[in-house]
Formats: structure tokens, C-alpha cells, sequence
């Protein structure tokens, strides 16, 4: 394949103290642990620093999981609430974008839109949505329902959802507000339209209560992994995260997800696929692995059960068994296709318990000198397998600041990233040009 | 009645231009019209300068009203949502509160009490929460009603919403965040609980997913005028909105509210009770007339009959009639006391069509010299009619300005307001001590 000229993406994830479980832990982690706002606008205006793309925020509306004593021995327990958080770092950063998550299961179309939109005015362009279904268990009672909706249900609401913000925040057409107060005019008011929306879920007249946003609309991101999942991305997301660390796996996605938005009549271009990835640098390999190693050392066994639960099996208790012993064997569950990954990976590599929680707690980890990373980054780059990466810094700080002195020069020096902003918007870093509006009829 | 000591509450209230509803196309107010974020960071920054207790913004979900003529003749057609506003306020500032408004008729409890939280947390205990019910018209249609709940119903649910909220604040103990990195302890799990709360309009698990804030809880402000709402402010309410403009219906309602607290077993100092107030404050009378004489010439006639619609009906239509003669007989509305009022006093005063339209757009103005607003502050605070005033200012920029430059050294001359911040939070400026919990089960 020919090497493609312009720039790979990327994106810091923003989490309370690192992204590895035990990294709060770790005297490099400690002091980001809690909710130090201070620490938040410092990783905001270092990875700006960095010409980052964006700060990404994840979202559970709810307790992550239901195991409180597993969850009390990590920084999980608690996080800021996406929107709250992001539209305080937009007052004290002016180039980099602004990605929130909100569920569409246990939330209105209304709401969302406006918020999005009114980060978008007040970041002067930067904002993106995150959309997800909720499927954690506990997030569904926390609204009034025992269990969630079905799969298929969530994504018919999911796609409905989508299409009603969309419309919402075309309600206001380019050029509307006019302010112009010699003629006694705010806005044209042939330019603010009722959307009138009636669908399966939601009955909602609009228009917005805040006029057209800077970038038009604000950038819409999407992980789709099933097929509803990956339906709905290839309808309407502009920034996709991809969850393989198989750079074959990772093609074959692309290939299918650029394809299918192809058949939405949307070019190539229209969608960036960043898979995620956890860049652990060091000056050499071996500081690199040193300090991962130290950081799985540190990773409390309840904690490691529990991930070998989640991703085994609920009711699967392997308290009793030695954790450098090999895995007992796993009866069949309804986890699907991570379960038998994990159960296969154990087999062929003969893992113990411990060195099984440890691989499912490394998140794609690529560890190495800035060197190797940048390596690994034009490799899925020049290969098809990337647009960019979505980075999970394993420790902050530090994990985000190491990044930025060491692997971005790299990047700078191999033409494979800016040496400046060269746009303010979200929108202008991805190279998005303008809204799309295939599939979803404006109002008017 | 005796003196008291101690100092008056304040609260600016922020606005799209300025609050007159034609402020936006005068000379002073130009420059605050529209979205410009820069103007709101001035704002709050001048008002934090002025040391006033906090910030105030009011919200509607939806269009304001129906009428799109009338509306795009003014700058009420858009606003920020004011959770994202605040939260990118509370980054640029430091002392002062900030207090958003969110109907309980129209969300999740677990929503607000997690966006409430965050901003209390990344602004070091400045939240207040304005607890309102939906009333405006087309809010229901932006969420999937044709219809608003009834009177009763609404506040019904607003009494278990905010409960509810409150329940999930208590949820995470004091001190239950213990950031232990030796013993491996980011909280302790026996001191977060889950609150199971099942009722008539909500049934919400909980814990919040994110620690007890600063305040314990962020400050709950209400505006009760009708009986359900001044049931509601006298169970929890902590600041109270007053509606009035006269000083004697305003020392009843101080004494009814505080009366009914009471019976709830609250303490009077336990609710601070702001009337709503638009100083239009010049260095003499005469300048300060002067303005708002201008501001009233430039108020459009299609906002004021509108204005006077909204007032005395929907239906009515004056729009064929001189302004300048007299109101026509308005045949019997449901309108209720505003109404009765309104035309009570067109008679008794003589007053044309644009003379009611304008009195109907002042909103407790109060117009003279910084002494003249001393004095009135002073008497009323006096006379036990309010603790503090929640201030519109008629135009922005320039009215928050000329308050702080003009008024507030007049009120510290005169030992009625603070000469410097001696707290860090809202609960604090109020000399709120501590969260109450009376009628609330907090989940244990």
C-alpha cells in the first residue's frame, strides 16, 4: 500500500489518576488520583501543548460495576461528570477538541443537543459527542428501570436519538442570527424552524434554544463493535474508536466500516478510525517495561479477579485458587467472543491466573522508546489499520506529559504529525470539512 | 424592629445583553449581545471583583414562548445551557457562587445530582441548584408531551426529585474517599451506599459516581410562590427567589415562608430569602432616568404587546389599537392575580397600551443614585422584607460595571457588605453552616 501523506490523530483520554488500575498507586500516579481540578486543567493544556487533537472523556452513569470492594481499590469509584468538566477546560485551552460521552439509553434527545451545542458556542468550536448505548448493568437503575433495554432496542433508540440532536441542532440555519440592532433584529425568524419530530421514542417539536454552532454541528464519535454498532458508525460517526490491538483484525475493520459508510453514500474521508492504545515510553525499552512491570506489580489480586470475572464471567470466583496457578477449567457463559479470546490466550501461552488479570489490565499497551511507538503508529497508519489513535496514558501524571516530550517530537521529525494548530475546531483538526447529512432529513 | 447586623446576599443574574428586553439594541448593551463567552468570563470576573455572593442563571428547555416575531425582536431566542456556562466560569474565577437553574419536571434526579456534584467539585463548593417545575409551553413538546403535568403533579415530583438528589449526595459518607495508595484503599466501600430509593415517580439505586463534594451539598435554591412552591421552599430551599415589589407583600411572604420553615423544625437562618431587583443605578437621578427613559423608548411594540399578552392572555390581540390610548375592556382570562393586576393598575393609573407594556418590562426597577439602591436595600433588609436581592441588571456590559463601581463601595461605607470574601463557598457567603437534613431519609 502507498504511504499516505497528512498527519495521524490523536486523542488523549482523560482519567483519575491513569488509565492502568493500579497506577493511583504507583508515586508516579498518586498525585492525579482524586478530583484535583488543577491536575485536569494541567493534562488539558499539556496535551494542548502537545497539538493533541482532543481530550476524550468516558462516561458510566453509574458505579463502575456492582463489586464495591473490587472498586474501592481503584480510582474508578468516582469521576467528573463529562460535560461539567470539559466545558471547564474550554475556558482555559483555545485549540484543542473537546470529546464527551452521553449515553442515548437514559437521556433526552433535547438535552443532549443543547448541551453539545452550548459547548460548541463556548469552546468556539471544539466540541464532540461520544455516543453510547449503556450497557452496564447498574447504570439501569439508577432510571427506573430493573434491567436495560434489549440490544436491538438500545440501538433502534440509539439511531432515532442521534437523528432527533441532529435536526435539533439544524434547527437554526446558517446565518440566522443577524443581531442587528438598527433594524431591531436578534434573528430572521424564517431562519429558526420547528423540528416536529414523531418517532418510535421521542416526540420533539424544537427548535433549539441556542442558535447554529460554530461547527455547524458538533463532531459525532461512535466505538461500534456489533453489527448495530457498526451500522450506526457507518451512518453518522466522523471519529470512530476501534477497539483491536491485531493489526489484522484492525484492517479487516477498517475495510468493512469505510465500506459500509460508502454504502450511506459518505466518502472515506468522512470517517477517522482510531483504534485505542496504551503508549508506555521510556528512554530505553527496558526503563519502558520496567515501569509497566512495576505497575502490574501493583495490581491488587481482588482487583485482578474481578477483571477476569468481568470478562469470564460474573459468577466465576477464582478466590480459592493460586493466582500463579494456571486457570481452572471456565463453564461456558453468554460473555462471547472476549470470554473465548481469553480462555484461548491462556491456553496457548500456558498464563497463570496473575498473568492472565495482568494481560486483560494492559488495554493494548505498546512499550518501548518513543521510537518504537512512532514505529508502531505509521505501521497501522501506512497499513489501512488507522486514521490515528485514541491514547490511554497508563499513569498521570506523567503518561501524557512523557508522550508529549518524547514521542510527539518523533512524529514531528518523520512528517507524521503538526508542528502547529492549523485550525481552531474539532472539525479543522480531523480535516472534517462540513456537517453531512445523509440519512437524516433537516427540518424546514 | 431592631437593626441587624451582618451584610446583604447578592446575586447577579447573567443575561444574553442584559435583562430590559431591549437592551440588546441599545449603544451599552450591543456589546453583550449574542454568545461571546468572552463577555460572560468579564462578567463574572467583575462581579467576583464586586465580591458579590454568586451568579445566577435562569433556564427555560425550549424557545421562550411561542411568538417567533416577537421573539426575534429580542435576545431571548438563545442562551447557554447553564450547567456548561458555569462550569467554564467556575474555571476563570475564584471566590464567587454559581448557582444554575434545572426543571425537575423534565430530567433524571440522577443526572442533576451528578452535574450538581461535579461543578461543586471543580469549583471548590460553589453550586447552587435552582429547583424549578416547567411551566412555559412548548418545554413539554421538546419532551415527548403534549401537555405539561398538572400544577400538583409537578410538584409532586419536583418534592421526590429533589429528595432523591439529596439521598445521592449523602450517598458517599465524609470521608469515605481515603486516597490510601499503602493500604491500597482509594475509598472506603463501607462508607458508600447504595440509596434504593423506590417511589411514586422515580426508582433510583445510586450510589453517585462521585464522592461527597465540598459543600456536603450543593445549595438548594427555589422560587415558591404559588402554595405547592412555598411548601417546597419552605422544606428545602436554602435561597429563595421572592417575587415581589412591594415591600409589604414581600415582609408577609418573608414571614410566612420562614414561618412554614419553621414547621418543618428549620431555623430561620437556615433560608435566605434574595427578592428579584433591577438597579438602574446613574450618578444622578436624573442620569439614571434618563437611560432607562431610553431603554423603554427602544422597547419594540410587537415585545410589548406580546408582553401584555403573556400577561393578560394568549389570546389577545391589541396589535389594531393605539398604543399611546387606552386598554380596551380584556374580557376575563385565566390568568389569575398577574392579570387582575395588571389591569387594576392601567386603570387606576390612566395608562395607555405602552405605558402598561412598559411598566410590565421594568421588573422592580430601581432607578436613582448608588445612595437611593443603598437605601431601599437597607429598608427593606430592615424591615425584615429580605435578606439580600437577586440583581437584574437592565443592560450588560455596563450594568454589572456601574453596580460594583458605584453601589457596592456605597453598601461597604455603610457596613452592609462584605469588604472582602471570607469563605470559598456559596454555603459560606450565605453563612449556610452546614447541609440540613430535615424530612429527608439520607440511605444508610
Amino acid at each position: 500500500m502507498s504511504k499516505r501523506p497528512g498527519h495521524l490523530n490523536l486523542l488523549a483520554m482523560l482519567n483519575n489518576g491513569g488509565h492502568h488500575l493500579a497506577a493511583w498507586k504507583h508515586p508516579k500516579g498518586r498525585a492525579g488520583a482524586g478530583l484535583d481540578i488543577k491536575q485536569y486543567i494541567h493534562y488539558a493544556q499539556v496535551a494542548e501543548k502537545g497539538l493533541l487533537d482532543g481530550l476524550f472523556i468516558a462516561d458510566v452513569a453509574a458505579l463502575w460495576g456492582k463489586d464495591l470492594e473490587a472498586l474501592s481499590r481503584t480510582s474508578r469509584g468516582e469521576h467528573y461528570e463529562p460535560l461539567t468538566l470539559l466545558s471547564l477546560l474550554a475556558g482555559v485551552t483555545e485549540h484543542i477538541g473537546l470529546i464527551g460521552t452521553a449515553t442515548t439509553s437514559y437521556n433526552e434527545p433535547y438535552h443532549i443537543a443543547r448541551k453539545f451545542a452550548s459547548l460548541d458556542h463556548l469552546s468556539g468550536g471544539r466540541a464532540g459527542w461520544n455516543v453510547v448505548t449503556s450497557v452496564v448493568g447498574d447504570e439501569s437503575r439508577n432510571f427506573g428501570r430493573e434491567e436495560h433495554f434489549s440490544h436491538s432496542g438500545r440501538y433502534e433508540r440509539a439511531e432515532e436519538f442521534v437523528d432527533v440532536v441532529r435536526k435539533l441542532w439544524n434547527s437554526w440555519e446558517e446565518g440566522a442570527v443577524t443581531l442587528d440592532a438598527d433594524h431591531g433584529r436578534y434573528f430572521d425568524p424564517t431562519k429558526v424552524h420547528a423540528i416536529d419530530h414523531v418517532g418510535a421514542h421521542f416526540s420533539v417539536r424544537g427548535p433549539l434554544n441556542i442558535s447554529r454552532t460554530p461547527q455547524g454541528e458538533p463532531v459525532l464519535v461512535q466505538a461500534g463493535a456489533s453489527a448495530s454498532g457498526k451500522r450506526l458508525a457507518a451512518r453518522i460517526a466522523e471519529i470512530i474508536f476501534a477497539p483491536h490491538d491485531d493489526i489484522s483484525a484492525a484492517q479487516a475493520y477498517y475495510a468493512e466500516v469505510k465500506a459500509a459508510a460508502a454504502a450511506f453514500g459518505r466518502p472515506a474521508h468522512a470517517i477517522r478510525i482510531l483504534p485505542g492504545i496504551t503508549p508506555v515510553v521510556g528512554k530505553t525499552r527496558q526503563d519502558a517495561q520496567d515501569f509497566f512491570d512495576q505497575l502490574q506489580e501493583l495490581l491488587d489480586p481482588v482487583v485482578g479477579l474481578r477483571l477476569l470475572a468481568d470478562t469470564l464471567g460474573d459468577d466465576l470466583d477464582l478466590s480459592g485458587y493460586d493466582p500463579d496457578g494456571p486457570l481452572p477449567p471456565i463453564p461456558a457463559g453468554n460473555k462471547g467472543s472476549r470470554r473465548d479470546f481469553a480462555v484461548a490466550l491462556a491456553e496457548q501461552k500456558h498464563l497463570s491466573i496473575r498473568q492472565l488479570y495482568q494481560h486483560l489490565a494492559e488495554r493494548n499497551a505498546v512499550i518501548g522508546t518513543a521510537a518504537d511507538i512512532a514505529d508502531r503508529f505509521e505501521d497501522w497508519y501506512d497499513s489501512e489499520a488507522a486514521d490515528g489513535f485514541n491514547l490511554f496514558f497508563p499513569h498521570d501524571p506523567g503518561g501524557i506529559e512523557d508522550f508529549v516530550s518524547l514521542v510527539v517530537p518523533e512524529l514531528q521529525r518523520r512528517g507524521r504529525f503538526r508542528k502547529a494548530y492549523d485550525s481552531t475546531t474539532l472539525r479543522g483538526h480531523f480535516g472534517l470539512d462540513t456537517p453531512y447529512s445523509a440519512g437524516v432529513q433537516v427540518a424546514s
